[in-house]
């Protein structure tokens, strides 16, 4: 097995923080996404979307997408369970995975790709109104958050989740973005705090 | 248990497909999307998010966002199963539902929103060079999809899944937002003709 990672960017650190997060230990094969490695031959091949991570299994199986590379763990190791567990915990992890993803992770992202000079190439083209469009968005939802984690330790509920790591790496991904937590938004602060001091968050 | 729906819009038609292949039946609560009625009490006391579908069990619990309802119900009724099995199985399913999801479903909805006049209270700013950017994402997408679909007969493999779904309303959204499947591509016509014939599609 090898897992294709993609270095800073945020979706390959996903799956990094969740493998350190299962105590799990996976070879990596490092590409350079600023030297556009992942359009070159060994990824392309093996994800044709020209997108990181990708996961090789020994029999050849490819699977991309950060949150279904996690998903794979999560089966082939339950413990400890970072979907959920349960009919309505389960569902509940994947509603907030998907709020925080939707919400603030593209948010996020669509400002730093449409306003950043360095996305210029990736990001064709690159529209400066969808990009500043987007900050009041993260900012909004985080606004959102912040009533949820009042008297909540971890996004979903009582423990730590996949959605903390994408909300931690949300927020991690706004500096590059030039979007800033609001200080009053203390519970966010506080969240981020703790996640962000978690062994995984390194990874 | 009751669900909150919305009628035409995709993501509420997303959950009555996949009830509808599971053999489910779940009490409506009609919800006028055209008249903003998902911003009356009703919709927002359950959801401060103001989006549909909302599941209430009878307990009280509230789940939202379209694919963590689905979930629920995969749990709850496993047979058949729509998110794939075994931790290959379920993973490639989710990696197809992303992968038709971020690629396609979401461009085209950025395509109607941004374009539309009816959205222009719904996505403010309305920004028509980002929806105008969007179509040839989607049409992109479509020729990657059409040679995976070369032999193949559903979008994540020999069965059908959540992803043929998120496929079958995405490529129905693409009328409103005025984007045509390539006339080559003719595996997605054929997938498409086999999905959109399921009495599933009716719903």
């Amino acid at each position: 097995m090898k897992l294709f990672d993609g270095g800073r960017a945020p979706n390959p650190r996903r799956v990094r923080v969740f493998l350190a997060e299962k105590g799990l230990s996976v070879p990596l094969v490092p590409v350079d996404m600023g030297a556009m490695e992942h359009r070159r031959e060994a990824v392309s091949s093996r994800n044709p979307l020209q997108r990181l991570p990708v996961l090789e299994l020994d029999d050849g199986t490819i699977l991309t997408e950060s949150v279904a590379i996690c998903r794979y763990f999560e089966e082939v190791q339950p413990e400890p369970p970072l979907f959920g567990t349960g009919a309505v915990g389960k569902a509940r992890v994947e509603m907030w995975q998907r709020r925080v993803e939707l919400n603030l992770f593209n948010a996020v992202a669509a400002a730093f790709r449409h306003l950043h000079p360095a996305m210029k190439e990736w990001e064709v083209p690159q529209i400066p109104a969808w990009g500043e469009a987007n900050k009041p968005k993260a900012v909004e939802f985080l606004r959102f958050l912040d009533g949820e984690l009042d008297g909540r330790e971890f996004i979903a509920g009582g423990s730590y989740t996949i959605a903390d790591i994408t909300g931690l790496i949300a927020i991690d991904f706004m500096k590059p973005a030039r979007i800033q937590v609001p200080p009053d938004c203390t519970h966010v602060q506080r969240w981020y705090q703790a996640v962000s001091s978690r062994p995984s968050a390194t990874a």
